[in-house]
């Protein structure tokens, strides 16, 4: 049952386990998503050659998939990542960045999901209803939806490919085949820093890499973001100095914080 | 009217606005020039691969490019955004980072003028005047010349290529066809933090996205980036907490402390 | 002779020359390695293509190959590179980063040892065990092995390709033909912040390039990194605040820190 002792438990096996992530990401956001997964307690891995991507994941405890920075050459590798943790069962987020800003991002989004089994798609809601609406339109890797509206869309997705979405924005809904987790942790200051989104991704990964109910691996990397993002904030001058504390937190969350911050509702 | 009203008029517009800055940029500061345009108050998006640089320059206010670590592929890519922009007339910022370095570098930047019109180029004194002078040496990115020293250069460069010029230094010299705007905001620690120039470059575009003046558009770009150092420099122990703080900074940036530091001249 | 008084000495010179550092590396590290850089004292510069790595080496004090997130155009850069900086006995770094994850990574690194004179092999304990041994394990990039395991293959390779091999871990290990360094400095938070080996890897190019004893410049750079380690994590509240303080530290270093906290011990 997802419960501030869930999220716990999960965030200490992490911490004891240090499950490899590999990620496929883009270039902006590498550094803060390693330095994330490492201040959580995960062991990350960047690495993008087709070259090296099978062997990657031989190794690995999740696969994270972001096509943020995407080019022909990674696309190709992504494809081959995914299709080796397909073979090995192993979990794998897709963070479909700018999907419904270029038909290029929506296209390679889209067939991805079509190539191997995804656990987890994590997006924005002008993203997620991107994959499903090919009018919908994003303002480059911004969304233009709030979370809510893409809840139809993210159903339609979850029976299509038999997987988890993951919304976020004010409010985060994690949407299953039987259950809408709904996390209100958060802060404002959370879309001025660049890269967040993509940070939630590759916990997502962490999360996944150790609970097997992707459901509540999900919403415990969304609720773990949100409640670092609300420590942060009660220290933050501006959006650096909360990227800071942010990453703080992730290194020093207990239950403790974990119990006294965490919102959420679940929905059926 | 170039002034701290007009700079703060600017600021406002970028703030509700939120225009999008597509970004083809060097790997090194992708994540400092989009978490510094989100500062700011833009929307900034990186974009780099053939298959999708036209589309996203569509939806975007203003183009940057900068050519930190280029490479072939991209360099066909900043081909194919910078007409896509022409062609829509949005302003296109150009930053040869390097340009006297290597033989690549300073031919590249030349070409990208020669194909596209380009609103302000933006560099320092080395760079500026490796882009007319072939005997001038850049050494690696940093400048081997004062700003004051590439004016020559970059009045040539105003008059062929009808632009305006944006030469960083200890002083900043924005320099239009009729109209010289001296900045004299800024701070030693500036040039130890990696990508402050290419970070110049990128709120240039964010300035040039809602200020058709470029002159006032380039000078208003460097003069928050001054400014916004002062006032960083004041808490900074060193260039880590200087970077966050001038982040910060970029954020709550108001009128109030644009009146109180800035320091300018104008000349013909 | 190694102590705190040749740090100092040859910290001022880089803080005096300035030396251009040519880094080829991984996507992850760039923005921090090259921050490192200009926070000592350097002046690093990233260049990566085919068609300006032998140009750019031609202005540099030294070169340092980082395999982090090779590809095959990334690798045919760094054999060019590196012969250009052999042919004008320019010291060469080489970080093997995840040898031992991949085939890919592993004989990358192997074939660039015997492509090109190398000054100083910088990794971990897994990583140097890897080029020698293929029965090695790497996770992803984080070690299995503590350094003080690699030394056997270390002399090995010192032996083979006649330079220093230079191995972190909770002790540092500074192999050279006739002597050892093991430097003690260091703190449990540095390997939470992604790039701090890669880091080292900078450190000890900027090292090289103003001291030709290679075992000093390795040791000198690695003791470096362990006494900012240790002055950061006084004030650290996670990773984060830690890479902050740490990078400030680089800045303001001196001869004093240096005498107070250096640990080391000189082996035969």
């Amino acid at each position: 049952m997802f419960s501030a002792e869930s999220i716990s438990r999960d965030l200490k096996e992490i911490r004891t386990k240090a499950p490899l992530i590999h990620n496929i990401t883009n270039y902006v956001v590498m550094n803060l998503t390693a330095n994330a997964l490492l201040a959580l307690g995960a062991s990350p891995v960047m690495a993008h050659a087709a070259e090296e991507v099978e062997d990657m994941t031989q190794l690995a405890s999740a696969l994270v998939i972001n096509i943020g920075t995407l080019s022909q050459a990674w696309v190709e590798a992504m494809f081959k990542a995914g299709q080796a943790a397909g073979k090995r069962g192993l979990p794998v987020v897709l963070d479909p960045v700018g999907a419904g800003a270029t038909p290029f991002r929506t296209s390679t989004a889209r067939n991805l999901l079509e190539s191997f089994p995804v656990a987890v798609i994590r997006g924005n809601g002008s993203e997620i209803k991107a994959l499903v609406d090919s009018s919908t339109r994003t303002k480059g890797v911004d969304s233009l939806e709030g979370a809510e509206s893409a809840i139809q869309a993210a159903r339609e997705l979850v029976e299509k490919y038999n997987c988890v979405v993951s919304i976020s924005g004010e409010k985060d809904f994690i949407i299953g085949k039987d259950m809408v987790i709904v996390v209100e942790n958060g802060h404002p200051l959370m879309p001025r820093v660049t890269g967040l989104g993509c940070t939630a991704s590759a916990l997502t990964g962490a999360f996944a890499a150790v609970n097997p109910n992707y459901v509540e691996a999900a919403a415990a990397a969304m609720a773990v973001m949100g409640i670092c993002g609300e420590l942060a904030a009660a220290r933050a001058e501006g959006p650096a100095s909360f990227e800071l504390h942010f990453l703080d937190w992730l290194y020093r969350l207990n239950e403790e914080e974990i119990k006294a911050q965490l919102k959420f509702e679940i929905r059926s």
